[in-house]
């Protein structure tokens, strides 16, 4: 399946970071949902390069949809977003010379020497431009249904974000953010970035998200949890090595009768005092709020020289890398999270209340 | 697809704890691996529980092999192995009162009260049996092309194990052992269960695992990273809460410069300097072990009065678990991950280098 | 996915004609399904062996539910059934002769010498004893939903069955029947097939199944249209070799003013007047009955001398075919037809409505 | 899955006849095919109407390779091809008038009006050219395996071809013709489609295809057999009501005794004396040519007055279909079934022998 994920409603991937164009095809999203162009653009700027923290390149992401969209609203049949490359001049690359933790090298043994090496080819976070194009309509979808993602930054370098507290409108809060943080740690992280980039190093950290609305009765007991049907879409992004749900690796600080989260009724809604298992009992939803966290690997594009290979020549060789980098990507992955959350929330619900759901509503 | 995981190698679990019996069905493995009784048994037992960390539940496990089996040897047709359970005269359930941070009311929100519940029913840890059994089979066909995997505690409690080393050395190590660590930290660990069941509490850690002899080039950009597939796979278990591949988390903590994993030639083959991705760029093998850590929470049965709900009655209710139950699952999960990515590897290798390459090798 | 198949229903199917036992796992059928042993008793009864057109070999089929059923109904886990074999005294095969239409040669061609070649091994019809196990739960769970499925043999040898004609009343007419013809043929169809069996030599003929019931609206219009879907299952049994829908290759003997079925409302419900597209415009249900005629080739075991070759020696040899067998397979075919159906249809419905649509109903 | 259809090698379509383009996806192919962009273009044209069989619609099928192409070859990542819709300024359509045996019922019902209608939207023909594109790329990576795939007209109105005799040399020789027959068939068959038109009427007919070149051992004996996974892709085209391999339905008409596909050693190989299987044993490739028949229905384009319902107004209505249309769509057909047959050979070799296999090659 590859390029192709989900079960129900899928998404499927394409495109180089140098070549025409990247782009995304959403397959089995109900019928009538609206296509709001300006959320998509609103959305594909979240992703965008800007400010002090990022790589100075501009790109323009004009989506084209190309089917799937009719009068404003979702067919039911493929969507299909086209995002043209711009800028993509390339320069003289050293094609062999392995930038040490990018995927040139594992490029290389999978393809033998074919892959589109330019810009990091079909590994280029620019290909997460489709994803976030497609999950704009995804996060869209949701929302009809009282569903709600957002992903703030947890830590970067030593600067701590506050964890979600008021769920609901911590989410809400975050979804209107540019560099999404929950409490006054902007400044702080901004600095810690651009003396990393001073010092030709990156910085890497922790995003958390939440995803509030999901029914309770969500997802399987086994393979196809929500935490492993989750973590292998999250795990698509080469930058995450790592997601934790609720607690996570905090669980072997605790013993059991910390880490359980007790039952009760509120109203007629059952709900948990704790939320340390964030929102998964088994492999389904318990109907509190997903909550995990991703870690993220500092962008391995740093100006120092480095040892490495040319695994053309076969023969050690050092690399400096030109150009100019993110020297943390930490803000942008944020919005593709959601995004990549949105497409698999939409698939789990498919799954569950067939493919007319987003036309009916939960009817919570 | 639920209840069966992979592509090219599959696998089918059913049974519930106090049904007829658990069991697994292999499929797409290919033909003429040498299928051992004496091996599959060693395995269960490690995985069934022994000594004063385990609930004295005895389980024989006595397995039985239905198909795909011919003359000792897989015939490339789907292996179906069954294990009986034995000794489950139920008690009588208080069916509606939830177990905190158990699977009881999701199932319920899920099954609609139609669901075994006896013992967790199909959410037990009891169907992890099948695994066990079908993947000593994935085991025996990866040893053959050179592949070796081991898990070991990393830590319990306030206990830590060294991390791997030598890995090779350390992987074949651990194979052998009940109590798998790498240095001499089993009694600490035991002490700090058995103190914890004192305490009517449970205790939960962190394993990690090693796979050595993956050849460079498995794995896909998108969807189908090797964190991806491994980490849908692990999160089958329910008291596993956390994934993270190499520094994971760590990577937090670090600067590129200081995480980047440069390569070199060593000989002919290509290494890394260091292991910080885990063995993993961009979703692809590298050749270096492929390492990854998982957090494993503390087992929610414990003896103490907890607050909780009826979910029949509709009202909050305290519930007392009574029965003898593991501190800590930590031991006996090691086999169990053990398997759970024997089958998954074998998935991987068969996609990229067809269903017969268990019989022709990797050709190293 | 190979053993594996459906999307939302799945099925798994295990087992070789001589080994322990053939088996089945069925997964994500909704909760809440009666499951009534005798049913399936009654349907396994019309696969086995009767009368004087069939082989006289005698098996029990004393199916065992070994998960996913509890108190008489479905639970929503796996259901696994097995079925051990019984008189399986394996005579002495001469492995590496290869009867003329079966598949040795292919069997060997693919798993390399080291399949289970008694009795046909995984190829055997046996193996649909586990198909017909449990389908038999599946079309218990269509019949809730007033969706009903049947198969007569509309022509064997020379001799012609009727085709349908008030669908609903005739579909309901041949459950009953354990030799399924609408009119009165089966005397004529008999004596043919004993004719064969005299003359050493078998026959084949056409099937035909309507189902009925089905909503508008369920399929797809690439990749899994109706058709497609039912005829990838269909095509699983080695003795199915032509799937047609409704006029099928009859199409190509009529213009497109007398093959177009002209639609009209009959009260507030949408009909075509004639059902030539047996019930699906563009791969997807309109609401007509399902209609669709399968070619059954003869029973390729035939007691006459064949030529043929020992691909072990690696030469031509002449192969006589001992034992006794079906010298037709069409009468116990049809009810094998209807459990896959019943599996399949479930998985579009449970696709198209929810996993739960078996609780809910259609609400029609 | 819907519209994404393979496990190693993938096809996803995406367009509507009036949109802004059809698109084709395809994922899994090797790394190092060429891609010969006049051979695109030749297999498009052979799908585009022209001469007097066909509609007078011009379309020029300017296709745009975005992705999965570097340096004239397939890079081993998605293949994402776009054809721009040209022509196509929606007329007045009443939207709600059903045309008889096409799809704007069944879409309605599915897609709850949502669809866009104009021109049958996704159901339409128009969405193959995105087959044809993709198609030829894995039909030229089939000829570097030394795999051929040919499409003839075996029967239109009451003209038939001949059936295929010397296959390998009769698939070459269809490969080159707009026109594809074996005998002198050209003009009498479009004499009869020409007479339909003037009748305003059209026809079906029956296709034949051939593959030869396939190794034996390829397919799966359950589920997942050559004729299968052939059928679920060909049935694809709502035009396609009928398939049939070897002899299909004609096996109703001989014995055991003839109908038995004799074995014999030609040198060091193993053919059949006969091929009645049309290639497969079991599910499985038994290395003669892979031979099927699809029945093709008359276009339900005619442009009588047929009687029918508005599903908006939800009453009788009669319709006159405007425009121009094909009379016969079986001569375009053709080039669309090698596409399909191709991408399904493609990822049945890839999922027996490895994603590389096209690389390698086959080693006969």
């Amino acid at each position: 399946m590859k390029n192709t994920f989900g079960q129900s409603v899928c998404v499927t991937l394409f495109g180089e970071s140098h070549g025409e164009a990247v782009g995304v095809v959403i397959d089995g999203l109900a019928p009538g949902i609206e296509v709001d162009a300006e959320f998509i653009k609103a959305q594909l700027s979240k992703r965008r390069p800007s400010g002090k923290t990022d790589t100075p390149r501009v790109e323009n992401d004009n989506f084209q949809i190309l089917s799937g969209v009719f009068n404003g609203k979702t067919t039911g049949t493929p969507i299909a977003i086209v995002i043209p490359n711009e800028n993509t001049k390339s320069k003289d690359y050293n094609y062999g010379l392995a930038r040490p933790s990018h995927a040139d090298y594992t490029a290389y043994a999978k393809y033998h020497g074919y892959e589109d090496y330019r810009g990091g080819g079909h590994f280029s976070g620019r290909v997460t431009a489709g994803l976030v194009a497609g999950g704009a309509i995804a996060i869209s979808a949701l929302k009809g249904l009282g569903i709600n993602i957002g992903t703030h930054i947890l830590r970067c370098g030593s600067i701590c974000d506050r964890t979600f507290e008021d769920v609901e409108k911590d989410v809400l809060a975050i979804q209107g953010k540019s560099f999404p943080v929950l409490s006054a740690c902007e400044d702080g992280m901004t600095e810690e970035i651009c003396k990393a980039r001073e010092n030709k190093d990156s910085l890497g950290g922790i995003i958390q998200t939440a995803i509030t609305g999901v029914p309770s009765g969500v997802g399987e007991p086994w393979f196809d949890s929500v935490e492993g049907v989750l973590s292998h879409a999250l795990f698509s992004l080469g930058g995450i090595k790592g997601v934790e749900f609720g607690l996570g690796f905090g669980f072997a600080n605790v013993t059991g009768s910390v880490a359980n989260d007790s039952f009760e009724y509120k109203g007629k809604d059952v709900v948990t005092k704790t939320n340390n298992n964030g929102g998964i009992n088994g492999g389904i939803t318990n109907g509190m709020p997903i909550i995990f966290n991703c870690a993220v690997k500092p962008t391995p594009s740093i100006a120092r020289v480095q040892d490495s290979i040319n695994f053309i020549k076969e023969e050690n060789e050092q690399i400096e890398i030109k150009g100019r980098h993110d020297p943390a990507i930490i803000r942008r992955i944020c919005v593709v999270v959601d995004s990549i959350c949105a497409l698999t929330v939409c698939d789990m619900l498919a799954q569950r209340y067939g493919t007319d759901i987003f036309l009916k509503g939960l009817g919570k």
